[in-house]
């Protein structure tokens, strides 16, 4: 017990620098100027490097080992925190001080880059920091799968997805990649059998966006006293769980975009604050996992706030806000905006039927560039040629093609399918939580979501890292990660 | 000179780790919400206890002792710096980590609380963080007077002011005390012997106070690629070299408090970004002390904002942001305002001849609490009668009084002198500038300041803390910081 307790003092003290460099990164993207990039760069690299020496610590190993023989005598939070410890340690001790700091620099320079490319749609500026970043990053992958004993994505994947395996995605894929192609046409059938939806005359004027953005977070039920919305070139959700940032970006043109993005981000938050709180600072109070995580913000933007009952609710509420007047303005109309099937180039603004095709792409090319088998010179053609096979479409340039992810470029590989496993978790999660709670549809039509948080709080948010997201969705919903779930839901939703 | 060589790298990350917790004192002040608190204090508590523990390792005093034997054959910069290492070393060390530990955590608590005290006007509510930080503060100067061989005050005075002594500051204030009794009455029947001011009528939104004080802020220098200017309770400068945030607080009422506020800002944040560049992260590439950085901010607030060529080039700017119209926005006028003589209960919006009884005030309070002859407890009390002995009013309530100021809430103790050594400093350097570069009065005129700052940058802000603010001064302007160029421009100002 003295060796476990010893971990968890380190442990509070390493995370609390993690948390650190993790408000950094979110300064980073929506406050910071782009003169302090190279500062910023030396901050998270001082930070990094200081994780890594205080996991490399031999005493860290002597602990780790001591604690592990006791392990049986502890109770299953403090079992499942020394697992995660475990993981922690050999993540970071895999590499060397060397390559921590030359990924950590070579990171920031590549992002930076791409956030000068991106708008520019100039691939060839950013490759150079693009191929000496997937350079480093194969090393990386390298010397974890010798560490680890499996394949280099694999152990790219585990950071993301905690005992993710390619085996087991390529099996979930492949269901899913039987069933889509088949029930696409299906869908967009049924599409054209009905009126086509109008989308409401803009423009959107950022304030009144923004206005309606935070009444619908705080009805999801954000507590704004313990975190912020901003606006970042890339949305996410980061900040700490008792803090959490959200961002989004406008579009003048298009009120809906940033609107699904906040409730999207906003879903992340809430599993964030749903954290188990005693277990702060402990690696076994953070989120299961990037599929978990994806689950929670995929369920509250895809499950409840595109269905019937949610966008009725919304529907009066931005009609006033954008003083909107007509029948582009009805429930019914925004329904068929808001579950438009159409391929498209942008993963971020994809609908749930075709988003798995973005995600089996990208997972493709990084698979096969991590292997070494795709050269980064080659990538925009083979996103293009990818994306026309997958969806039939053909990216006009680079910007709508594969420079419009920050994640390759900010050091993120093997995160990837973690969306698509988050989608079928959140139509998986959703349907238990209906099942368990029948008021939740009827609440959500009020913009009450007090009954699908309060179950969610219960069943996933305050289990923390306890489980892996199989063994979480096995506790929540009675089974692990199942296809069939999702494309139920599909099926309900496109054709029913 | 590899001992030297060791103890850069090391303080590169040393000090890189200070710049993250930079910016996460900013963002706390500027950005976080109030739940986020608790993370936060976390989080600058294990920064601080890494520092501290990098500086403790046996190793850097082993290392900082070779270097010094051969620290004659280091050019002046090095020299310098090994100096400056060894004085972040002797502040660091004289504490022990659970002083540290108790000290990072006390104070955000207390800042936390004095925040709610503040607008509260409810001293009793911060008393009892306040006195245990105190406390804590009183342990600290008492470690570090037994280390450096000085008095508990003096140690903590060069934290701020290296080198800086009681002894040399109230030579200094006694000065400035003789002066200033005769002459404040003198300033006061000059001005009632003019024009009575008028001030402008507002309201004045905050959206225009804000272009007009981001447009002045350009004028000045400020590079908005490298600094952001935002809100905050207390306005202060932060952030790092290359990535300068500024803060202000806008009263709607009255549009000259927030600009002259963010001119103030702004001479500091051109201080930081004319820092060496080739010194970045280097102990001698910061601020030569708070003197001299209260010394760049009050030459452009105090010197170059409140005279009559600036006032003259803002009064039709002022009067275009907000739609004026009349008497009250002749340069005239405005210039009366801007020199108003009057005491206050604020220090910060005080003129510059009252100014320096805060000063005064506030440096005997301090001094008398750390050296344990007054109770905090009673410190409302003291207050007001200071006030009342020093400026002839006595604060109506604490909000007024003793509440006013962050500083030694969030544990700023010997810093409050810098505050009037810098005003005096401001004038000689200000005297020295106009003496070099005859134009820069008429450059001022047209809003043009790039004549005083590459000057300033030359004689100033490129030296970093290769000198003392003694030697930087001799260096800039001939002589040691003397009272009497101080005294002489508050002659010519308010009896010329």
């Amino acid at each position: 017990m003295k060796a476990y307790e010893a971990l968890e003092r380190r442990f509070q003290r390493l995370n609390a620098l993690r948390e650190a460099a993790g408000v950094l990164q979110w300064d980073m993207s929506a406050m910071m100027p782009p003169g302090g990039a190279p500062a910023r760069s030396e901050q998270l690299t001082a930070l990094d490097l200081t994780c890594h020496e205080w996991l490399s610590d031999p005493a860290v190993a002597d602990l780790l080992g001591e604690a592990e023989q006791g392990a049986e005598k502890l109770d299953p939070w403090r079992r499942a925190n020394l697992r995660e410890m475990r993981r922690t340690w050999r993540h970071e001790t895999a590499l060397e001080a060397r390559l921590v700091e030359a990924l950590a620099k070579t990171q920031h320079r590549c992002e930076m880059a791409w956030r000068e490319a991106r708008p520019a749609s100039d691939f060839a500026a950013v490759l150079p920091r693009f191929a000496e970043l997937l350079k480093l990053v194969r090393e990386a992958a390298d010397a974890k799968a010798a560490a680890f004993g499996c394949s280099p994505y694999d152990a790219l994947l585990d950071e993301y997805e905690p005992g993710g395996s390619s085996a087991r995605i390529d099996a979930i894929f492949g269901d899913l990649a039987e069933f889509l192609p088949g029930f696409l046409p299906q869908a967009l059938a049924r599409q054209a059998a009905a009126p086509a939806p109008v989308a409401p005359p803009g423009p959107f004027p950022v304030a009144e966006q923004e206005a309606l953005a935070r009444r619908l977070m705080a009805g999801v039920g954000f507590d704004f006293s313990h975190g912020r919305l901003d606006t970042s070139l890339h949305p996410f959700c980061g900040g700490v769980p008792d803090d959490v940032r959200i961002t989004t970006r406008y579009d003048e043109a298009d009120f809906t975009s940033a609107l699904m993005g906040v409730l999207h981000e906003t879903g992340h938050a809430m599993y964030e604050r749903g954290l188990p709180a005693e277990w702060r600072l402990q690696p076994v109070g953070a989120a299961a996992g990037m599929a978990a995580h994806e689950s929670q913000s995929l369920l509250v933007e895809m499950q409840a706030c595109r269905g019937v009952e949610f966008v009725s609710y919304l529907a009066p509420l931005a009609r006033e806000a954008f003083g909107g007047d007509g029948p582009a303005w009805e429930a019914e109309n925004l329904l068929r905006l808001a579950n438009r099937v159409e391929p498209g180039f942008i993963r971020v603004d994809a609908d749930e039927v075709t988003y798995p095709a973005h995600i089996i792409l990208r997972t493709r090319l990084e698979k096969a560039m991590i292997a070494g088998d795709l050269d980064p010179k080659v990538l925009p053609g083979a996103w293009n040629d990818e994306m026309d096979r997958l969806l039939g479409i053909r990216p006009p340039d680079d910007r709508l093609g594969c420079l419009q992810d920050i994640h390759w470029y900010d050091g993120a590989w093997g995160y990837f399918p973690t969306y698509t496993l988050g989608a079928m978790a959140a139509a998986q999660v959703f349907a238990a939580a209906r099942d368990a709670v029948p008021e939740i549809p009827e609440a959500i039509g009020r913009g009450d979501f007090a009954p699908l948080m309060a179950w969610l709080r219960e069943n996933v948010h305050s289990k923390g890292a306890l489980y892996t997201t199989d063994d979480l969705l096995k506790q929540a919903t009675g089974k692990p990660l199942d296809p069939k779930v999702f494309e139920a839901h599909l099926t309900a939703r496109y054709l029913g």
